[in-house]
């Protein structure tokens, strides 16, 4: 049971934003410019990123709903990122998602080693940059969902529904209802 | 030496939001919102989380700048905060803490008796909310920051200026040269 009130009804995050419009707001705009704004890294990999994170943090309903997105944006490999079975994950991706998953795990500078890794896969300042922020902010996102036990759906069609809204028109709209 | 360029100049986060406006825009907004919109925690009791969590992170860049807000804005425990020597701070400020730390060191619901601890200090669903998201916030701030190894001062000085400015007109406002 969630530790705040969710009159909207609606599920993980959007419910806790629809709850403090004066953070949710600025965290809808925030995640639009982070997830689709202009970059180097393409909208489905960076809701790759954003699986693999949760995932790895143990967020269950960041995991399914980005993943669910991340299907949506053409990703084919989304149940292989959530099983962190890499192996046949095109170089760049997995030189992403190790910048990531030092990002998750650590408070410390990016190793020069898998910075320049990733340079070698074709991977820009922006997308460095763009990879790192992204991390970090599911580091956010994932321990405020879990923090104050967000209403997680059991039920894969609500993710689905989701997915329909977030992978057409974005994150910066408030859903009405739940 | 940090992983992307620093045309600005600017220390820390800051310099990170110069060279990626797309993102920077918008964290600037919700750090605005975060921190100084209306919320029934105080503008230094989220400062004095803000420090708390970076300080434990080992973010040193975010550590001194908002233990420098945090002293402007009149607390007097920032350095027993640093020092996470919490015997003599008020009831309220050691329940927000406890709060933040779990959420700090954890992607999972905050224990109930944490939240009723806070409770019974006087602390309402809009500070446990508001608590939670400024801990999972720095939690973002801190990687960011250390994980793209930005420019941290060493003199103490850059601190105060940068307080200086964030104490009297907030973060919504880019500032212009390091």
């Amino acid at each position: 049971m969630p530790h705040i009130p969710n009159p909207s009804g609606l599920p993980g995050v959007a419910g806790l934003m629809a709850y403090r419009r004066t953070t949710g707001d600025a965290l809808r705009a925030f995640t639009q410019a982070l997830m689709r704004g202009d970059s180097s890294l393409t909208a489905a990999e960076r809701e790759l990123v954003a699986t693999y994170v949760s995932s790895r943090n143990g967020c269950r309903f960041c995991t399914r709903s980005h993943a669910a997105v991340a299907r949506r944006l053409g990703s084919a490999i989304v149940d292989d990122v959530i099983a962190n079975r890499l192996e046949g994950a095109p170089p760049k991706t997995k030189a992403l998602l190790a910048v990531a998953e030092h990002v998750r795990t650590s408070v410390a500078p990016v190793p020069l080693g898998l910075v320049e890794e990733a340079r070698r896969s074709g991977v820009d300042d922006v997308a460095i940059h763009d990879a790192v922020l992204v991390a970090a902010a599911f580091c956010m996102f994932n321990r405020y969902v879990e923090g104050l036990d967000a209403t997680t759906p059991e039920d894969g069609g609500a993710y689905e529904t989701m997915a329909d809204r977030l992978a057409g028109e974005g994150y910066a709209r408030h859903p009405v209802s739940g």
